[in-house]
């Protein structure tokens, strides 16, 4: 039977949206699983937008459901559409604009929140033991709104290859099981259905990543 | 030896910009097969801004170098450091902004011109003997500056999968061969050292594209 999956978007690039590569790579696995996908995003103003030459704020406003658009070539719905009925497993890849535009992490750090229609997604898709798939920093939505859950950041110890190693010992502060795995493996917490995998939090190739996000669509799937 | 390869963007966003996937795919099988990659943009405004989820010209001004950088996570030059000699090979994902960026095709049709820096490339790599990859509306980049090439842009008969069929027959008035492939192939011109593959003038699964833009990688690389 086919899968259903919804795919939640947050802009369109690594600092102030969703990181292109791991989204390509989600839509690229799913595809060659027969899955169908639909994506998401909310119809919201961007944090801020960040000029990615500099990696440094720019003025301007942007549309995270606008932005998304561009990853899925116009086929992105508002995310208050997303019946969770309606699909078997939900996904959401990583990107500074998951932590900017989907909860605050980038500003606040562990005193963070989840947009509230995120954070009622998030636990509807578990309440309905549907399994979910996150990747790079999108594991801390999950470290959030579902407590004590099992995930895996990547490594949890700071070096050139894992720079954002520390996000690893604030989800254990939060009570969560940090599993490390490198970027091309993915963790499965079977008791929450919860896949995660490191992708861009390791300074890793291109390819690597695919193929870790490739794992985790994989995972999701067999759950779903 | 590690094959050196430029890889040039025309924004981030199919309408406006360089596709994505198109762009995602040819990095991750670059970087599998071990290449080095730079990627390069022009320095210019895009032609215009596009609203995805309408298709439709939105009010604002995007400059190209900074929405590629969207795609290449920062790291992406000034078109014009190019040096050739630095590279072994070229590549140029497809998306409208190689229409609209890089040349006119999508305003003038047939009576389209590159941009003189993007013209002087192409036949500058190529009078150097070395390969170049280009797929989606790319190949009309060299249909202009390698008279007499052969590319395929897909298929030449329209229907549902192939929207775009039309652009064959342009190609063919121009002089050039234009060669029928499905979309997880390429064509190789091996005289002019010229590798194209059809991408999304197919409207089929993002898999497939993958794969297509795989084929074209891997033949680019043999060439190199």
């Amino acid at each position: 039977m086919v899968k259903r999956v919804a795919v939640l978007l947050a802009g369109c690039g690594v600092h102030d949206g969703t990181e292109i590569n791991e989204a390509s790579a989600t839509l690229v696995h799913l595809s060659r699983a027969g899955a169908k996908v639909q994506m998401f995003a909310p119809n919201t103003d961007q944090m801020h937008v960040v000029n990615h030459c500099e990696g440094k704020p720019a003025d301007g406003k942007r549309n995270v459901l606008q932005e998304s658009a561009r990853i899925a070539r116009g086929d992105v719905k508002d995310l208050v559409k997303l019946d969770v009925t309606a699909f078997d497993a939900l996904i959401i890849p990583g990107g500074f604009g998951v932590a900017k535009n989907l909860c605050d992490w980038a500003v606040k750090g562990k005193d963070y929140a989840i947009q509230p229609q995120v954070e009622k997604l998030i636990k509807a898709f578990h309440k309905a033991g549907k399994p979910q798939g996150m990747c790079c920093i999108s594991p801390v939505l999950a470290a959030k709104a579902l407590p004590g859950c099992e995930i895996t950041v990547g490594q949890d110890k700071e070096c050139e290859k894992w720079p954002f190693a520390g996000t690893a010992g604030v989800m254990k502060e939060m009570g969560c099981k940090h599993v490390n795995k490198n970027v091309g493996e993915a963790h499965v917490d079977v008791k929450n259905k919860l896949v995660t995998t490191s992708a861009f939090m390791c300074n890793g190739p291109v390819h690597e990543v695919f193929d870790g996000v490739g794992v985790m669509v994989s995972e999701v799937l067999k759950l779903a």
